[in-house]
């Protein structure tokens, strides 16, 4: 449930300090203290959770309407244009705790990163072949 | 429920061809074209909803559960060693009908970008005043 090493476990439980944007019976929401913008948010599970896969299936209803609300009231509240909200799944994942990033955006800000460069498939063939490895994937997830 | 200019509307009806990745009553999934690594997958909600705050209270979980499902089968099946998942809400959104990138990671990829680099709060005050337009916004939207 709670692993006493984490980081965002200790900001839950409140023996780390943070500023706390919004709290209920499964979530927990605060600023990053190293924010992409002002009113940068960090939005984890109350439970050790360290990825989206392994986010019980009970939890992801109230954990992305959390979200869903927490997007609109950074949006609103801090009057920006819209809003980056993103997870990192283990690579780029800096705490081992589940927690999606909601970001203000302004056009113009700066802000470009990761959607470029992008790059492009040598032919259909290498496009069939990233399909058929996922189907295969997914198939297996369903049988369990 | 569905608008003609929209090219992911148009994918979902299969006017528009795309490779498919994955499909259910609610959501629709299919190779980026231009991605940022082979496997770059977009999932949107069958029917067109611009973006996440928008996105019908009943349609969280089944779109969520369906992203949840597309990381670990896009994880696994390419064999990476995470994932980014993401979506541009307005700006950077280049088609507006709410997509979850759902991206293979592998460690030392050559992606940084959005997560760098940082600023800082000038001091807490200005983290208060934040997180109090924030918490002003979140109680508008509780009371609707």
């Amino acid at each position: 449930m709670r692993d006493d090493n984490c980081l965002f476990c200790r900001i839950v439980s409140g023996e780390v300090p943070a500023t706390v944007i919004y709290e209920d019976e499964d979530s927990f929401a605060f600023l990053d203290h190293r924010p992409l913008f002002p009113g940068h948010t960090l939005l984890v599970p109350r439970e050790h959770v360290e990825t989206l896969g392994e986010l019980p299936v009970l939890q992801v209803e109230p954990y992305f309407i959390a979200a869903q609300l927490l997007a609109r009231a950074v949006e609103s509240g801090l009057e920006a244009e819209g809003t980056f909200v993103a997870m990192n799944n283990r690579v780029s994942q800096s705490v081992p705790h589940l927690h999606v990033h909601v970001v203000p955006r302004r056009r113009k800000d700066g802000l470009k990163g990761f959607f470029w460069p992008r790059t492009k498939y040598k032919d259909d063939e290498e496009m069939k072949s990233v399909q058929s490895k996922i189907n295969v994937a997914l198939k297996k997830l369903k049988q369990n």
